[in-house]
């Protein structure tokens, strides 16, 4: 097992986390849990591999099933431990983030499309899970609204395009995008840094709708 | 029309049924509660077949939309008497179940995937199209808080596979998986089986998010 | 740049526009604003592509990100003239419904698919983008309880497909077929002429759900 693979699988287990410990406070029973931890976990990647016209890369290999069903085993046994691990499960998260951002990037240059769909294939392949997420618990996407979850990924994929014009070695490429996504993220948070949100121009009406 | 065909039918017909009358108790104009009744129909084999690399199978045939044309009109003229059939619409829904997951069980095979991932599509044929309803018509889906639904199809497809290797015949393997899933469905909604809810670490906090 | 590119970039602002108003009026932050309004305006063709065995068409022009980013930066600056041009937004949604329509039935038949599937698939690139819109900012979809919207489109396939048997020329087939869908989005909206709604069988009950 390589040093990428066992990223791939911490990176997964931390988000399928974060979907079952949502999915646990919206009641959801133990399926409803697992479906909510797999789609966090591989959403991103089944969206952005059927646009680029690949099948989706979980149907060739077990694993991220199985490493699904250790997270909900793990939330269900050791919940007690769980809240205690939020650093934990937010490093690993992050660390996943940095990883599914540059597999993105990478599977869509080697499908032949240009850099730009490579940052959004990115950034999809990252923060879409979350995205699906918040869709099946019935909320409004957390992405959307605070963090800087996906811009972290977007800011990524322009690190990976800079360093690839600059010539680097592709694997110093990787390493330093994985590594811009993280980095990113943890400061954001750390800061409390978030996107400005859009003023409504009519603030008073609230839920006002214009087809 | 072959008996597997008839049975299709009803099991688009039971499906889309539950589609509009949710629909309508949202009060859906009529195009809405048509939409959400053929994706509830369709929905879940759509996805399989995009998933596989298929072409949605209700292109190929405009039956379906005509089915669910028909059961729009059912609900819109016959409303008074849709309650009273709720037994009659309960056992063709869990026909349906029953035909759906074995149908994306074979469609997965015959396209070169490994059991586990017909046993997943299998489930998702089923059990996909009514988790589209419950987004459509804004509430958190109900596969994934009550009943024992989606897991009859999961059983199904194991029992598909005990078959399959056991060396019984295609067509037996077929029956004995889909009348499984229908029994599994009957039963559990007959005795109230369900899954046991996770509870939430946090269970004052309710709608608490972590990312 | 052709006068249907000029068109298609209009419409595409519009519809971005209507997306990125409606997350500012949840007060989504620029990030989440800018994928909204994307979605708006380019989910429904990208669905449309993945079914008929595309690669979603703007993976292969950057144009539609840009105009994007242009809406966005409008509503932010602008926010004060933004009402005021309600109307001419409304014409513009309505120029973009009817082109997106014709785009979608020519694609579908160009791909080998009958006349039925090319009007869903027209109506889908006109109306589904809506859809996504409101399943993102978690309310009901608006084009599922109000106005004559997505029935436009469909109106406007069954036109192209009279015209084309009638043997009229593609150009005229298309200008007719698109005229036609803007013409009835814009009498519906002066007139307020609606679908009936469909009345539930148990009014009382209201979210009362039917697995």
């Amino acid at each position: 097992m390589s040093f990428i693979t066992i990223i791939d699988y911490i990176g997964t287990f931390a988000f399928a986390i974060s979907g079952i410990r949502l999915a646990s406070a919206k009641r959801f029973d133990w399926f409803g849990a697992y479906v909510v931890g797999f789609v966090t976990a591989v959403g991103g990647g089944t969206v952005r591999d059927v646009m680029l016209g690949y099948s989706p890369f979980w149907m060739s290999n077990i694993s991220y099933l199985l490493v699904t069903g250790f997270a909900l085993l793990f939330v269900v046994c050791l919940r007690r431990y769980v809240v205690r691990l939020n650093n934990t499960f937010f490093i690993f998260d992050a660390i996943g983030l940095g990883l599914f951002t540059v597999v993105g990037v990478e599977k869509s240059l080697s499908a032949g499309f240009p850099m730009w769909v490579g940052i959004i294939m990115g950034t999809m392949t990252g923060a879409a899970g979350g995205m699906f997420r918040d869709i099946f618990i019935n909320e409004v996407p957390l992405i959307f609204r605070k963090d800087i979850y996906a811009i972290a990924c977007v800011c990524g994929g322009f690190i990976y395009y800079i360093c690839h014009y600059a010539g680097l070695s592709p694997a110093l490429t990787q390493l330093i995008a994985a590594c811009s996504v993280i980095l990113i993220r943890i400061l954001a948070v750390r800061y409390g840094i978030c996107l400005p949100a859009l003023r409504g121009e009519l603030e008073e009406s609230g839920g006002e709708q214009k087809e």
